[in-house]
């Protein structure tokens, strides 16, 4: 009989955000394949004191080459379970993982996704915006004029099919994401500007891109979560 | 000062996938706004079994009057925290929720999400499909034409965008839903089946559609998640 892979949701800082099932799963799993050894050895460490753990129960995610990852699951093949981990959040959401889930899925090997915390997921409950209908865009074009462009017609598919879009950045440049968002967007756009999610300093604002203009926030180098829905706010 | 509004993930039947913390602070609430009263009485009294709570601490959630939902906040006004709660599943995501806690951003209330299981986001990390870009569509048309349509437009969207597509349906309507899928998707789209999330006899399987077709699955009328990825799968 074929081992599980259980997608594991995992985080830098908060231990008490993950459900206490997820550290039993974990007790039982002695094969991990993680996008960094040391960070998930922290963190396993953190979640299972106990747990007899080493470098020697980790392989690197490798998804460059898809023998490689196929090659990865060669323990489960035999009956083992295998944990998957990124660095922090939920494995395949905005995070490597997709090439070796699918080749788990090819092999007929069973995935089994842990609940825990999602900065996106949470970003979108909280922000008051259209949850029926919502589009994760990742990042947007670094390039100054293709991102004018891909924002405005973000904002028109918002419009025309009530759709909330998502996007994220890279911490150094949420400033100047947040200045091209307020410059390119419409006044009446409502824009949910959510940081530090899943740490205590957490913060989730939503309001109208004119009063984001009139209130001079910065946002610096914090991880940041941007949504926005233009229109009519009809759910 | 003015109280938070918690937005609280709940379920109809496992306990042990929420974390502790959640506990903790449904404990702090005496003031609940609710999708059904009745189940969430349920759900808390599982959660938290000591704690003292009856139909008076629960207000049924309307988002129908702007007025009464802005009047639901009133004591949140007044320095309480209020939980809100649906029936299963998170706040906002494919669930009511979203004026209140749009009146809460309007009123400076601060809004704090927590964590917990929400099957469209396990169905995503566990299809290993793009979940780089990936867009949450609701429900499609009832209309079968309609909805043929809207499959051909999704899948081109889906390949145009390098975008994996989820939506659900009504459990009654998943059978044909699913033969939709198989009769208008081009055979080498990937489609990932996601039935009963988080529970435990919850089932994620991805395959082409070619391979769909020949294995006569049958949905019946289980909860049931699905995503598709057209085109190379390059993420």
């Amino acid at each position: 009989m074929k081992g599980n892979l259980y997608i594991i949701p995992s985080s830098i800082s908060e231990e008490n955000i993950f459900p206490e099932i997820n550290k039993d799963i974990i007790n039982t799993i002695n094969h991990f394949v993680v996008e960094n050894s040391k960070v998930s050895l922290g963190f396993i460490k953190r979640i299972c004191p106990e747990k007899e753990i080493s470098y020697e129960n980790f392989e690197v995610l490798d998804e460059d080459d898809p023998i490689i990852t196929s090659k990865q699951l060669g323990l489960c093949m035999r009956g083992e379970n295998i944990g998957l981990l990124t660095d922090a959040g939920c494995p395949n959401i905005a995070d490597p993982g997709a090439k070796l889930i699918l080749h788990a899925h090819e092999n007929n090997i069973n995935v089994i996704p842990l609940v825990g915390p999602s900065s996106i997921l949470l970003a979108m409950m909280g922000s008051g915006l259209n949850g029926n209908n919502f589009s994760f865009n990742g990042y947007l074009p670094v390039d100054k004029n293709e991102r004018s462009i891909k924002i405005k017609k973000l904002e028109i598919q918002s419009r025309n099919n009530n759709q909330s879009q998502i996007f994220i950045e890279t911490p150094y440049r949420n400033q100047s994401l947040f200045d091209d968002l307020k410059r390119n967007l419409n006044n009446h756009t409502f824009l949910c500007v959510a940081k530090n999610i899943g740490s205590k300093n957490q913060k989730i604002k939503t309001m109208q891109v004119k009063d984001w203009k009139s209130k001079k926030e910065i946002i610096e180098k914090e991880p940041t979560i941007f949504i926005f829905h233009s229109g009519l706010v009809t759910f």
